[in-house]
């Protein structure tokens, strides 16, 4: 890659923008759900003096491989972030993004990201979950009252987690006011592009997507993956 | 995500394929031209017992954030991934991955990755480059007489690194022999789709992209990017 970007004339200015951001980790976390957002986020960063936070539950490095081994008994298969705060000591963030993966599924215990997500959604600007991670917001009771979408083949199981959500079968991402939940795992980008383009402008999403050669899904309710997956 | 994956009756059993893989990690990497592939491999392991080494100079994480500081002065953001072994310790890979970043840009000195590269690239049975790592497979030589494309944004200085390799403007992903290398930063994402069709058969890899609800771009020569981008 090169790094020639130039500043959109159009562009939200920086004081206009959420420029923190917290990134919630727990052991068996999906790579792309973090690294497709986070990719376009990295980019963002030449152009806005913006923050990542890191956040686990301790400081132990953060896996992804399942709690429960559920990879081929022969593999070794993983890749491990390093976290920048706990729960416990995170500063305040403007934008809580929220990965799915194995690793949330029962009986696996997120319970201390989940009280985090609770804790600090009130004073977020906004909230954005790929996948399964909608799931993890939902049991925080943080999408009460609000369209939210997730993973397909998962859907039938997150969807029950919390009937105050109102599920969306078919979407590639919901958004309902400060709430951006995406579909599983790739559609991630697809929503992260939708953000940008919301909240920093249209011509820095498209400088993004042209940077990283990744032709964008526009239209949010493009989802073959909800028939694939049965999910009305 | 859920996981429910069936082994295809028609892949490949797993003692055809290869199962060791190297990424070779530097600071200043592009985190999607890890972590687009690896998603995909990573679901691989939930099939075949493969095994990932993450291999850099020394055993400390290594950071997505540039050496040179290219991003915005206000910020700080970037993720860190924890390497398991160092090019002087890495086990014998079968497939060698080489991602790019602005980390491989001069006057940042990626020269122990690239001895690396050309060190191990004869016993592997496959080279995977994504983007800007192309460069370096062809400071190594190991691509010379072989037709190879890389980021469309730095194809010029890419290309003249190496005249003995057949660079190709136009391009998703081409293949020559062992070796897939992958345009820019997402196009790693196809490739790799690619590479597991042909490797362990097309009905794991259209599972796994099911899995992580992902199009793929399935003609190599799709590449709007070249033109955008100004290349031949």
């Amino acid at each position: 890659m090169s790094v020639a970007l130039e500043f959109p004339a159009s562009a939200q200015p920086a004081d206009k923008v959420p420029l923190s951001f917290g990134l919630v980790l727990y052991p068996g976390f999906q790579a792309l759900d973090v690294f497709g957002p986070l990719d376009a986020l990295n980019v963002l960063s030449f152009l806005y003096p913006i923050k990542l936070y890191v956040l686990a539950e301790t400081l132990d490095p953060v896996s992804t491989k399942s709690p429960q081994g559920l990879e081929h008994p022969g593999s070794a298969f993983s890749q491990s972030i390093v976290p920048t705060h706990t729960f416990d000591t995170a500063p305040k963030v403007d934008v809580l993004i929220v990965p799915g993966g194995v690793g949330n599924r029962p009986p696996n215990d997120v319970g201390s990201a989940i009280a985090y997500i609770r804790r600090v959604y009130p004073e977020a600007q906004y909230l954005f979950t790929v996948c399964t991670g909608s799931g993890m917001a939902a049991q925080a009771g943080v999408l009460d009252g609000k369209k939210a979408t997730t993973n397909k083949a998962a859907f039938k199981r997150i969807s029950g987690y919390r009937p105050q959500v109102e599920w969306v079968g078919k979407a590639r991402w919901v958004v309902d006011g400060n709430a951006w939940t995406a579909a599983g795992v790739s559609a991630g980008i697809d929503a992260i592009f939708d953000f940008i383009k919301v909240v920093y402008g249209e011509d820095v999403a498209s400088l993004i997507a042209n940077f990283m050669e990744y032709e964008r899904h526009l239209d949010p309710s493009w989802d073959p993956y909800a028939e694939l997956h049965g999910v009305q």
